[in-house]
């Protein structure tokens, strides 16, 4: 998918929507947890609800991995399914991935080649030959981390995204490569767009963590919206019974409602 | 395992060998490619040959990931048989992971509680709540990337790894944390062993990129020996036909005899 089509996609369903699927099974109704293919199903339900709001969805890893080969299987469905039910979203793999060169064609090869994630995202400790394999697939992006929305962004990120955000630029253009940056320091999320006017940015840390949407909108929007903002908790565990999917469905519906008031 | 019981290891095997299980399918012998289990047959003869010489092995995740589903049960089974055939020794995922505090939390119950590795590699980039989660755990190992062996180390790990490796011994003790240190800049390598005295450090970059075991040694040794040295490609990959095993067999033995000289 390129910029454009993004954009398109963007403003067609009024949303700049992410949803994160951080699946944890500890927290799923009990209906769910009883069947066969849990985190599967969970999604399915999720996804179901939640498609004609979002732009994006974006499974975490660690919640695949937790659940070992199984749990890969489940990611590897949870891909294909969306695909097949909305072909226009973009797939994120929150995996945060960085390797040597060699090591990184691997893990580009899992998300790019094995899965059809539209992009991963990535650590930029270990410098541009963590990035480069990633950037080789047409049409996919490498997502890097700049600024996170957690509290020891503090201990390396706060005196390193600037150089972050300047090699990134190097590394790769606005049509494969975006940036992390989170959404619980908005005067950071408006520097940055200062320095980076036409990438776009993946935005955690609304809702559970602090962040807003108005306050990101207000400090990181661009031309082509320029923003996807993840949600995971706040939607699919805004219920956590029978009803979960119709509260998934409210939660998403009611964030896409406040985006779409921004979105020119 | 503590670090005693390593440093025991370590005399007793009279090495400080970590073979890398960068276990790439499109260099097998064709022998065992035409297996149904490929990459996990390929391990277990490459355990078999080099277990007597090796003190640790390291799964490099992205090679089983590239496989999808199927690659992480060759990872599972490739953990169980090490364990079988050896429990004395360390055994490392390459994962490279780095998430905040939740996220974390879910890589580490997959590594040390799904799966029974010693230790993963971890990014400091996130900072401290991306490393914390995992030194919960009892007697398992974090081993945080301080400074690289790839050329783009330059990038941004130049200017950060002296204050990764200060707040990574504030985060951990020599007992529960280690650092990677390449082998390619052996100055480097000394120089950190300066500032951290007693921490183990896991060293990439002999054979293939450029470092010797003799520099590591001269740098990086301390009082219990403080060195995991990692040779993937030139161990595993030393013979590319029906007799890789013993091919690996001589590469190991040959890296161990050389080790030996410097085990006090």
């Amino acid at each position: 998918m390129n910029r454009n089509e993004l954009y398109a996609n963007i403003k067609r369903k009024r949303s700049f929507l992410c949803v994160g699927l951080d699946s944890d099974p500890a927290l799923f109704p009990a209906h769910i947890a009883a069947l066969e293919e849990p985190i599967f199903e969970f999604n399915k339900a999720i996804i179901d609800a939640t498609v004609q709001y979002a732009v994006a969805y974006k499974p975490n890893l660690a919640f695949y991995e937790a659940e070992g080969a199984a749990g890969w299987a489940h990611l590897e469905k949870t891909v294909e399914y969306i695909r097949k039910k909305d072909p226009s979203v973009f797939i994120i793999a929150d995996a945060k991935r960085g390797d040597i060169g060699n090591t990184a064609d691997r893990y580009a090869r899992a998300f790019f080649g094995k899965m059809d994630f539209d992009a991963v995202t990535l650590a930029p400790y270990m410098g541009r030959d963590s990035v480069e394999p990633f950037l080789k697939y047409e049409g996919k992006w490498s997502i890097v981390l700049a600024l996170t929305s957690n509290p020891s962004a503090s201990d390396f990120e706060m005196e390193m995204y600037e150089k972050v955000v300047q090699k990134g630029m190097e590394w790769g253009t606005p049509d494969n490569l975006m940036f992390v940056v989170g959404a619980t320091r908005p005067e950071k999320l408006a520097e940055i767009r200062q320095l980076c006017s036409d990438h776009f940015f993946l935005v955690p840390g609304v809702g559970a963590q602090g962040g807003t949407i108005a306050e990101v909108a207000a400090a990181g929007m661009n031309d082509t919206c320029g923003l996807l903002v993840n949600m995971s908790r706040n939607i699919i565990f805004a219920g956590r019974g029978e009803d979960f999917a119709s509260e998934a469905e409210k939660a998403a519906r009611g964030a896409a409602f406040e985006m779409s008031q921004y979105i020119r």
